[in-house]
């Protein structure tokens, strides 16, 4: 029997991706990415408004023109490989990432009256225009439906769903008006690849659905109408667009039109699986099962876990998700992160440009950072500049660097700015071990996991635990992948569940990170002064004596130098 | 009559000037530097403890023969000027700059078996070396001598004189055995130049000894040898080689020795000025009298005000001296500062060269600046990276940037670190109002006040009142001159007293800058996140709830977008 292969298709911030897989090892045949070319690197900004970040749908369907044809040509090189060997395609994208679409399912933004108005286009999960509706959602829910917000974390965000069409409905009312429903990028693109975008057919994914739009089983899917018409009237005509049925992985958005089929080189009525959150098909291309924390190391951080649902789980204050199967199908989905990681080192490299050290590239940062002890240089930096995800939940948070001298240099800030990533992941590790969920190994990916081993180092230093490192370094991609294989099914050459999928698939590196017992002891003092900042500059009424932290880094500092 | 000349050394942290001056106009007529050649930019610095600065006396006596004779070689190109029409010099340093000398007085560093070594050199103002023993001092003060507190802030500074002979006795013990006694910079010129340095002879002046050394004439001068054997019993060798009486700027040292006058080309016998502090002397040079607050911006910040000795001062707390006579003859000098001022903008400059604008010049960082309005950035800033010195006169805080985004530019944090020194600025200007010390005039000095406009509009704007800026842009020198023309007196072409002599001799500028009301009002706001920022960190159990600080900015700043 000739081998067999699956497509994920990997959309991410700024490009697409898609990577070609091998069904039965795993090994990623082929590979090729499209820059979005609207905006600036793919997202279209308002000078005026740090807050707004759009992306054009046309940019997402003419990348699966572009790659899938790409990394076949590349397949085709094999000996024996033929396209035909494609059984399925998988999806994964950023989130929550929705569109307006028209009553036939179509983006708005394709209509010409609507091809230039950035209300119309796809607002990106890092849009928070709609910080204010986030903060009006979490006090009318906290009233109405406080049930519904013991599932968020306690508190609705702007980068969700709901914040950012009620913030539509308020500032571009023609849109809004205009707009016959709203559609996840994540169910978008496998309705369109499978022709079932209008909303009568249209499979929305209970990871997008769950885990940003309030929908849960336990109260029969989306937040009901009363609930949303108390925010806004006008909401109500939205949610007689929304099903009550979600789907998970395990199952098919559809199967490929004749018309895909034939622009894209594959065979006709392959199957698509339905969509998911990038962070969530990472963490199935990064092998995730009980007790594996898998962590999405990119521009922000998910953090991924999943917990059996034959077990009673409590509610995880902070935590923006837990969902049923939003992972995994027979367990909850659980969804932590970071709303900034690599975007805090690429803002100093880019924005700040800081060419005291070198020519200021990450590389010579991060040779400068390597040759610092933890607390040599008295520095001790808050991760949120583009605010906090968990365990505060709160967008109206920014970005602090202390400790500073005369002589503090760009590598020593740059260290610091690794530093305060890692405490603000150890933040959410021991919100989830308060409530027992235990975290037994922790799985890194995506490209800060592969490219920067300092900072995996002071992660299993800060974390204080072995850190593992995917093996792959596109996991979402593979996972998507991984769950095209499941969704073509075995007959078809692909697995019979996702046990058996991420066994044959995916992998961690030989690798692995090793705390250093000195390490430890240092950042645990240092991460002791960053949650004192942690708490009094973001839980409101800490009223904690501070005054000790700046004296506790120089004392630190001067140990160091001993 | 011909024209008579004096000039004035002004001795700072990177080099040494000599300023020529009409003592009838205050006409600048020529003006030499000299740069320290030893160390960094004059600085002798230790890479494993960034708390050392010293200097080489060496260069200071250098620094004479090069700038005299170069700046009477310049106004010898004037028609009718000679040498012989110069009647006096003055002296201003940095300070507290000790330096240990011999029996002889001579600097201990012009032994050869001292001459490299860093303990044996001039102790800079900035080496904070000695904090431990600042805080040794200030615990055994409030103990046994709560009076001397007092009159200096409260707390004993790592930058003062005590903390450092204590620092050398503990970490250089044969220097400190070799020193037969320890010499302000202040005095040891203007010594050297009169050939008074023997211990015997030597004349110390009461700005350096009552700011710096806790010396009062209410306790008999500088603090008695009980008090000083409970710090470390070696210092009372040293307090024996203290006099009672100090002296003020209104006093000679002595006269030029014949020697000295032929190696620079002046008349022998001429009388040079006891020294003083830079700060002080700039202030002279600016015009100082009652009501004045003279601020003398450059690395770091001086203020000075004067009040009348006839009336009761309250003790202000934290104000880093309340001296009689250390700026005027029968006024209190009052002396406060900031720590870093233009070193906190050459830190960003210089180390962390920021080109992410243009060349990250502080030109091209001021032109980013002065586009943005008050508030507009978010970002809020400590001016602490050298510590702070009033009003919490604490070395062991640091600096802090809060309000970054992923978007936060270097023009941003440029401009966030302008203000910070401006809030810092008013918290001085608060205090001595508080205490009744109204401030009804503000006259700025010193490069950057001269060179950037839009520092000294942030300062109108957040000091709401006028702010002026001193014709001179070498105040320091020419207070020098002002204190030369005074001791050399009215027979001999000077002036009868410094009220006579600062109305001829000194002036401001016709540019005043006006604060902008509604810059003033955005700016009340961010100074009350300033104050609620430097009281958490600052002051001990101050307990303060902070979780507004971050948003309360993002308030201010999405309000200046409207």
């Amino acid at each position: 029997m000739s081998a067999k292969y699956t497509i994920g298709l990997d959309y991410g911030t700024n490009s697409v991706r898609a990577l070609l897989v091998n069904v039965a090892t795993g090994e990623e045949i082929a590979s090729a990415v499209y820059n979005y070319p609207h905006g600036k690197a793919g997202i279209i900004l308002d000078p005026k408004d740090p807050n707004l970040a759009r992306q054009h749908p046309l940019d997402y369907l003419t990348g699966i023109e572009v790659t899938i044809p790409a990394v076949l040509k590349q397949a085709s090189k094999r000996k024996g490989f033929s396209a035909d060997q494609v059984i399925a395609i998988g999806v994964d994208t950023t989130g929550s990432t929705p569109l307006p679409v028209d009553a036939e399912g179509n983006a708005l933004a394709s209509h010409k009256e609507f091809a230039k108005n950035p209300a119309a286009m796809a607002w990106l999960w890092k849009d928070h225009t709609g910080h204010a509706e986030a903060e009006e959602i979490t006090a009318v829910a906290g009233k109405l439906r406080p049930q519904y917000l013991e599932k968020c974390g306690g508190r609705y965000s702007s980068e969700w769903f709901w914040s950012k069409i009620l913030h539509c409905a308020r500032v571009a009312p023609k849109v809004f008006a205009a707009a016959y429903t709203w559609v996840e990028c994540a169910d978008f693109i496998p309705a369109v690849l499978t022709g079932t975008q209008h909303p009568d057919k249209l499979k929305r994914c209970i990871c997008a659905a769950g885990h940003k739009a309030m929908a849960n089983p336990a109260w029969g899917g989306y937040p009901d109408e009363k609930f949303l018409s108390a925010l806004e009237p006008r909401l109500a005509r939205v949610r007689k667009t929304l099903p009550e049925k979600t789907y998970d992985v395990a199952d098919a958005a559809g199967t490929l039109t004749a018309e895909w089929a034939r622009k894209l080189g594959l065979k006709a009525g392959i199957p698509v699986a339905v969509g998911a959150f990038d962070a969530h098909l990472g963490a199935i291309g990064s092998g995730i099962g009980p007790g594996t924390l898998v962590k999405i190391i990119g521009t922000s951080t998910c953090d991924i876990m999943v917990a059996d649902m034959a077990k009673k789980l409590p509610n995880i204050p902070g935590l923006c998700g837990i969902v049923p199967e939003s992972v995994l199908p027979n367990f909850y989905g659980l969804e932590a992160g970071q709303s900034a990681v690599g975007d805090i080192f690429n803002w100093f490299v880019n924005v700040i440009q800081p060419t005291g050290e070198k020519t200021g590239s990450h590389e010579s940062l991060t040779q400068a950072a390597e040759k610092l002890k933890p607390g040599q240089s008295g520095l001790l930096a808050l991760d949120w500049n583009n605010g906090n995800r968990t365990v505060l939940v709160d967008q109206r948070l920014t970005g602090l660097i202390l400790g500073l001298t005369l002589h503090s240099t760009p590598g020593e800030i740059y260290r610091s700015l690794l530093e305060a990533t890692a405490f603000g992941a150890r933040t959410i590790v021991e919100r989830l071990e308060e409530y027992n969920v235990k975290v037994q190994r922790v799985v890194n990916c995506g490209g800060i996991a592969a490219k920067n081993p300092l900072v995996m180092q002071i992660y299993a230093d800060v974390l204080a635990r072995p850190i593992m490192i995917s093996r792959s370094s596109q996991t979402c991609a593979l996972g998507s992948a991984v769950a095209a294989a499941v969704v073509a099914g075995k007959p078809a050459g692909g697995h019979a569940n996702f046990a058996a999928a991420t066994k044959a698939m995916t992998a961690v590196q030989k690798k692995i990170f090793q705390p250093i017992p000195k390490n430890v002891a240092i950042y645990n003092r240092l991460y002791d002064n960053y949650r004192a900042l942690h708490d009094a500059f973001g839980i409101n009424g800490t009223n904690k004596d501070i005054s000790g932290v700046m004296k506790d880094l120089l004392t630190i500092r001067d140990q160091t130098r001993d």
